[in-house]
């Protein structure tokens, strides 16, 4: 069974969108990341870090999904980090009204000895030299190392982050994030530059207007399923990672078609997480409505012109 | 064959892009329309009206790709339709710094006798009143009748477009202009509501962002194809909607999945148009180009996730 460890924050929300606002409540990317991967049949495990004012009640939702939960550290006296946010009416913009680092400030990720030899790493936005930390701990060169990152890092620690993404299968970034890294306004050439740092694969996340795979020869798109409503796009950005990450490790099969079918889960999973606050909808979903929205999927892009 | 008649301006275009600019060009949505779909095996024609400074040659250039001129009046002493309009940067949005109506101010098509018995009408974007007199010339109900419009109607003829509207089978718009006529942000739900006033058919046009086609039950999505450089968009909605009505001309079957198709025959000449200024591309297109690029259209969508 394939091993997918995850490293990525664990962490309290609070979100306003224009149908209401939340308290705090479980965020984070390893969460999302986490809650997406453990759909498929692998073995996953989160390396993240909470304080001690963290609800236990959250950490059993995640061991609930058979998620090894061993390597998220409860500090002492601790708090979690918070982030909180304001989404604008369109829900494409957002203000961040508190960011609370705490305890990630600090944070010294320790991978468990038996993920250790995982088959697919996922490194979640977080600071690149944590990301690195987690790779050198590694027993093996993984299989598949897929990375996230944003522009905050782009702008304050550029070293390392060029050094990660030297080291990775695949990045996994937003389209904004993608012109700010490469330099370049077309997704297209956006994509060969960012080929050039390092990554065989970049994945463009387009938000509701869909994803983008690359290799150095193919392109493959993945549309975002048209919605009636989305109600809280928190979250959409690491679900999608998840879906990802999670068909991957299943099926162990990293080749450029095997990736699109990956996207496909990513998208599919993302357009369920949107649908309601945080994790809430991620952790109500049953097997049959991910198959059948996968069959929307095929439905929305099939089409059957006869070429010579 | 399919007979296919369009009406729509065939005008003068001044642009200016990042890449450069220039003179007064042969532009006109009816111009793109008409080049687009005159590449499908199919009689069509153009119902417009010019000034006596248009060039024949323009006209001989028409005539060129077989597309029947009988019915583009040219007013002794009058001028051209002229339009100009400046790109910003990100090619997305631009300015218009002029627009003379001319010739157009007073236009009132004729539809030739020989083509009163059209299969496809494509109403082009006009006044509404014109679209009206040009669907009351027709001896028959044509098989489809395909519309596009824009804002500038909602806003000053919305009683007139609203007839129009309940006579077409297939609107089609982009996603501002969706959103402006259904007073709806969710495209799904902006759909439903221009449903309702009568078209079984909606395209939502995005630009960059592909093409959404929906009937009462089913969406369709067609990307764009992602380009190195969009050098001109200009008349690249047009040249889709070319693309969409020359196919079903040439197909005659308007069942939805042959509609899938024609969508992405639309995406897939508009890919083109935008790779030079104006007409240009259009003109030296081969059929040879056109193939390959519509393979890469599948390669781009096409996933193979089996489901039971």
């Amino acid at each position: 069974m394939g091993k997918l460890l995850i490293v990525g924050t664990v962490a309290f929300d609070a979100i306003e969108t224009p149908f209401g606002k939340t308290d705090k409540i479980l965020g984070g990317a390893g969460t999302f990341i986490g809650l997406a991967a453990s759909r498929y049949n692998i073995q996953s495990a989160i390396v993240s870090v909470v304080g001690e004012d963290f609800p236990s009640s959250y950490i059993d939702l995640l061991k609930d999904e058979n998620i090894d939960t061993s390597a998220i550290e409860v500090i002492k006296g601790g708090k979690t980090f918070f982030w909180s946010g304001r989404y604008h009416n369109d829900l494409n913009s957002r203000d961040t009204l508190v960011t609370e680092l705490n305890v990630l400030a600090d944070f010294d990720p320790k991978v468990p000895e038996h993920f250790k030899d995982a088959d697919v790493v996922m490194l979640g936005n977080l600071h690149p030299d944590i990301q690195l930390s987690v790779l050198r701990q590694m027993d093996y060169r993984p299989k598949l190392v897929v990375l996230d990152t944003m522009n905050y890092w782009m702008d304050h620690s550029m070293d390392s982050l060029m050094e990660v993404i030297k080291k990775v299968d695949v990045i996994a970034i937003n389209d904004a994030e993608a012109r700010q890294l490469s330099d370049e306004y077309s997704l297209v050439k956006a994509a060969a530059v960012i080929h050039d740092m390092g990554p065989k694969y970049v994945v463009i996340k387009k938000g509701e207007h869909g994803a983008l795979l690359f290799n150095q020869h193919n392109i493959f798109f993945a549309p975002a399923l048209p919605l009636e409503e989305v109600f809280d796009p928190t979250g959409a950005g690491d679900t999608f990672a998840g879906g990802f990450v999670g068909y991957l490790a299943e099926t162990q099969n990293v080749s450029f078609n095997n990736m699109r079918n990956a996207v496909i889960h990513g998208s599919n999973l993302a357009s369920f997480c949107v649908e309601r606050f945080g994790t809430e909808r991620m952790l109500n979903l049953t097997e049959k409505e991910v198959t059948n929205r996968l069959r929307q999927f095929r439905e929305l892009t099939q089409f059957d012109i006869e070429l010579q």
